[in-house]
């Protein structure tokens, strides 16, 4: 079970050595004076160099100064995945902030015992945060989903454990949230990633493809950035001086000394080959230098820059600039500083998959997977005496590997379903293929349950989006015909989104587990799961859509709301109403109510909101009136169960369209017992009742507002906003 | 090497073994009676057996029946690439018959080992013969090309090697031309095989999607058709009277008793789930049953054949019709008959993978190389003293079993470029990857040449098609920048079609050479051809169309010829006029002049001609007055090489459109060496000069005609025909 990929294809097999600031030469330079500050001594490092040391130093792949005793670093790392194994996708569906921290600590750990063992580096190309705009993107499995508000979340969690606390004075790792900006197209009829241009209006960009990256720059204050392949508006995001210098390092001032900037690999040559935006290549790079792109994930910048600096295309000072920012990170990351003074230094194999990290993985797995349909079939018991004869079918009823998604690495197990239910006592199993005549072989085998495990057929994937999201019919034909026995049938649907609304339309389907990619121990967790060993909580963390929804909107159509023009009919549960299964749904195995404990003040005065006067406080970062919704949740049945109480907001407040409603806060209930409550602390902060408007500016109207409780609602509690309307952040025009 | 891929998702692992004649119950059945006739000892077989064993033998899985001793027997076998372990497109490339049908031989033979030993039956699932209509398609690689006329030379050749010679009283193995009909589409922008509708006129029909069923059925007399997945005109292929029954049995008298139709791998199944063509499942199983298809690769006849019994959905006589078709299909094989009295059953493992037949392997790939580009850098020269220093870079100079395409069963031994040349002396080789800095490391090695190996980045594949035949642009990039180092630089182009112009147009690329697929040996053929131990003389098998053809004309669009109002700019050399490379096109590394030796007729009447009179003979298989026409090539150049004379018909005849122009004959020539001349016979049947009317009639019209060789032409030779139109062939309605 290791962490991280290493992925291959570009970053070559360089052995990582920390500096020796022990010995000459390096000794003798002040990078190595722990008592100036990390820029003085990422300075006095840059200024030790010549002109055509400095040029070689904006490669992934650095080769280092020997002379000066700087060794070679590779700026690449992966680590989407850490310990659990399980794609980004599935933890967002556990809605379950203090585990995704959990997670965040022992992928940094991990990372870190990887580099003391000159494995890696000490900064990874993690998180994925673009949200997951459409259901045929072929990478999103390795994002937290569709709502921006979950996403920022995610961030908050993760981006803070990986990088050892808020504001570490030594990051544990740097983590770099990707892909700036609107990048989320592989590859769709023809329109390839390396060469697209996102149109994108400033209101979408502000409400929806920025928000990411807002909480990654100005709030959590992530240390790195990567531009992206495509172009936003006609200019590519890797020599992008608007969404670079205007917006994330002016308008959010990620201006630290070590904040730097890598391309995604290949952006820089993109920007010649593919979107042709420079007439040769020495301008090209010379560009992406210019716009504050510091590293190259490619081999431009060791090949070009050398002449573009001689045609005068950049100063020396801009050169200086990245490499002042790329020193003080790796300054500010321990890189040379002694392993004694360090104690993350100190750790060793033995931090690795350790019994407590497999915990988590086995636990993130079981939150996450989401009860969609179910006729009381579920959990199977065991009968009293005798076995249960489980019948399995499906294409991934053995999954070890594929449940692990993209960019995991080698895991230390793998337990598919199959190995699970072989580590149960009075089952017998039967296998077949759904192609092996599946109504031949139930009849003759007369099962107690039918479970069918299977993935959507056609795999995304990074550089190919998906054309289709509906079943392979000739599956779903064969779980139809077994299901007429009469036999309890069970659909547990691994894999990628897609429409299962043959299974629920079929009242012979008993129950459909949605389980995506859950990683290592994901067998064990479905199996866990359908046996009542635990009771499902998880939720949706994207809209499952009706299939000729792709049929409506082209991918390349970026726009959220619906557009009686183009035919967009809208996307995500804010913009979209007919969904198959809506965003934050998930069953359980007993029943809950929700009351929401009566707030005394319904109606609030803008003016008088905390803080909300100008120069107003970054919204986000606020306290607020609402902060503090609480709400009381009861197990009326007779299974503990764990509970995510959701909250939405919906209203007229705002100019029209309005969103349907938007998610707020949410919170995890553990083990609620039958019969007894807990309470949920819903902190609702006045950014995330606002709205965008048209220029991309961030207003809290007045109006009516209603908190919603659930999927369906269980309880609404109702407010206004009086006075003007405010804006809570002006944002910058390009 | 070996010889066959045995599909494994739906075949079974069945132990084929033979049924014993010797002992009972069988010795009892007249069955193992040799002096009948293989009708009569098929019909006894099936006497013997119940209503319910009937229904159990349509199942490509057919579990026999043990009461009368029939054993198990699995209908699916494949064998498309045999020992040469070429895909068909490289073998179509070579333009040599007589080498397709020594490869034909070659693959029985080992079929033959195969199925002594246990391990496969006696009838397999290949050729596959549909035409390669768009460059996007997914599985083009496994046919023979794009031009009919190519790919019925093809079948000839093929077809009869594999069964044991033409109509042979004992078939060698029973060949299966597939898919029928009008199949050529994966899964393009969510359209998928197992539902697509294939609207195509009569006139496309007749001309261009059965002429190779045609030469399969009517002339080739094959033994085994496969219906298709699609539908075609709105019918699925496999439950298609008008196709099976109209056309292919009645219109082509495919009516021996042994010939009989397998349905493709879950097609059945499709006609219900993907063309929902019948409200249930065993109206759907009859119909197919009905309409003439004995074999369904799938689960559905064994599931629902009985109650659609029940039901009286079809008659025992019908289910009769297919098992005697079946039946007497391995009669036909010696299936019944003892091992001793058939030469063929004493093959063993010592008759596969022989030198003979890897020379043949070694031998197509050679051939099939086309070389596209040349300033003369071709062929390399060793050094008179010292090493050559030769840069490999690209994605597929060390590929393996990337050669062998799809299908490919695994190999004793697979030689890649990189290996190849490391088997010579006097060579230094360095190699870096595209994104190796190629041009630092060209500068730094500095290479006596510079060889690009690669492959299109987007793969086809079984149920993928592509969406772009433009290379991915960062590698172009790569191979543009080292050129203007000045140092030679040669691209291979393996792998699917994409456009090259790019290559063409820059002065610094000073050598093209097309590899497609060319299997186990195909390093060592790129080798041997690039340093000239042998000399390139393959020609394009394919249209190479420029990057934005695919934008112009949807995949789904069946039209062969240009369309104003679709935008179709036209499919084949026939119909398109603006190709990158031209089909037919290849050079050489010497020079060839070409004369027709000329003719003393140049006007023929039409009513005059052998056997253009009421009731016509089957035209293509009579001979014709232009039957011979002669061609003399001579080698102008320095370098002994082979030449393919390709003879193309044009002209003013008929109505317009008219094609440009339409390949009617050709001949490898072998061996011509320096300033020496050699004879091609150029046979032009009647039935090449045809045109088809808006009905799809087969029509022989006056007017003028043209014969050119080569592509660009050579030599000309000009004729007329007079009199009256005639219809050699009237194409039944649907």
């Amino acid at each position: 079970m290791l962490l991280t990929t290493f992925a291959v294809l570009l970053a070559s097999a360089l052995a990582h050595e920390y500096p020796d600031c022990s010995s000459e030469p390096l000794s003798n330079n002040s990078v190595c004076d722990t008592s100036l500050s990390a820029r003085e001594r990422a300075q006095a490092l840059i200024d030790a160099m010549t002109i055509q040391e400095k040029l070689n130093l904006t490669h992934n792949n650095s080769p280092g100064v020997p002379r000066l005793g700087l060794p070679t670093y590779n700026w690449w790392g992966e680590a989407l995945h850490g310990v659990a194994a399980a794609p980004a996708i599935v933890m967002a569906a556990a809605f379950d902030d203090p585990l995704i921290y959990s997670i965040g600590e022992v992928i940094s750990t991990e990372a870190r015992a990887f580099s003391n063992a000159n494995k890696s580096g000490l900064d990874y190309w993690t998180p994925n945060i673009n949200p997951f705009r459409d259901p045929r993107w072929g990478r999103g499995q390795e994002t937290p989903g569709e709502d921006t508000y979950v996403v920022k979340r995610y961030i908050e969690n993760m981006v803070t454990a990986l990088q050892g606390g808020p504001e570490p004075e030594t990051y544990k790792i740097i983590a770099t949230c990707k892909h700036y900006t609107a990048y989320d197209m592989e590859f769709w009829q023809g329109n390839t990633r390396y060469g697209y241009d996102a149109k994108v209006s400033a209101q979408d960009m502000a409400e929806y493809y920025m928000q990411p990256f807002q909480q990654c720059a100005r709030d959590t204050k992530v240390g790195s950035i990567m531009c992206a392949y495509n172009s936003v508006n006609g200019v590519p995001s890797c020599a992008n001086s608007y969404t670079i210098e205007s917006v994330l390092r002016g308008h959010w001032n990620w201006t630290a000394d070590e904040n730097y900037i890598t391309s995604d690999c290949t952006a820089i040559q993109n920007i010649y080959t593919d979107h042709h935006a420079f007439p040769d290549r020495q301008q090209t790079v010379a560009a992406a230098l210019n716009s504050g792109v510091d590293i190259d994930c490619g081999y431009y910048n060791p090949t070009f820059l050398p002449s573009a600096y001689e045609q005068g295309l950049f100063e020396e000072a801009t050169l200086d600039r990245s490499l002042l920012r790329l020193y003080t990170a790796l300054v500010k990351s321990g890189y040379f500083n002694s392993a004694e003074s360090q104690p993350w230094r100190s750790l060793g194999w033995s931090n690795v998959s350790t019994p407590e990290s497999e915990d988590l993985a086995l636990q993130i797995a079981e939150e996450g997977l989401v009860l969609l349909k179910n006729d009381g079939t579920l959990p199977l018991s065991l009968p009293s005496e005798g076995n249960l004869t489980v019948l399995l079918i499906g294409g991934w009823f053995n999954a070890t590997s594929e449940m692990q998604g993209i960019y995991a690495g080698p895991a230390r197990t793998l337990v598919s379903p199959w190995m699970a239910l072989n580590n149960m006592s009075n089952i017998n199993i039967e296998t077949i293929q759904w192609y092996e005549s599946p109504l031949i072989k139930a009849n003759e085998l007369q099962p107690d349950v039918i479970v069918w495990i299977d993935a959507t057929h056609e795999g995304a994937e990074e550089t190919a989006d998906r054309n289709t999201i509906k079943w392979d019919l000739m599956q779903p034909d064969a779980v139809e015909s077994v299901a007429t026995t009469g036999i309890p049938t069970v659909v547990v649907h691994m894999g990628e989104q897609c429409d299962d609304s043959m299974f629920f339309s079929n009242a012979n389907v008993s129950a459909v587990l949605w389980a995506g990619y859950p990683g290592m121990f994901g067998g064990q967790a479905i199996i866990n799961t359908l046996f009542g060993e635990v009771a499902p909580a998880g939720r949706m963390p994207i809209t499952q859509y009706p299939t000729n929804y792709v049929n409506e909107v082209a991918m390349t159509d970026m726009g959220l709301r619906p557009d009686s023009e183009t035919g967009n009919p809208g996307r995500t549960y804010k913009w979209y109403d007919n969904a198959t299964v809506e965003f934050g749904f998930g069953l359980h195995y007993t029943n809950f109510t929700a009351e929401i404990i009566a707030v005394e003040t319904t109606s609030f005065d803008i003016a008088q909101l905390p803080h909300a006067r100008r120069p107003l406080p970054l919204p986000s970062r606020r306290s607020s009136s609402t902060s503090s919704l609480e709400v009381n949740v009861t197990n009326t049945g007779n299974t503990t169960s764990d509970y995510v109480a959701l909250a939405f907001v919906a209203g007229e407040y705002g100019p029209e369209p309005r969103p349907r409603k938007s998610l707020v806060a949410y919170q995890r209930l553990k083990g609620v017992e039958s019969g007894a409550s807990q309470t949920g602390a819903l902190n609702i902060t006045l950014g995330a009742l606002a709205r965008y408007d048209v220029s991309g500016n961030e207003i809290l109207y007045p109006g009516s507002y209603r908190i919603q409780i659930d999927v369906p609602v269980l309880a609404t509690w109702e407010f206004e906003l009086t006075g003007a309307e405010t804006v809570l952040d002006h944002w910058p025009q390009s």
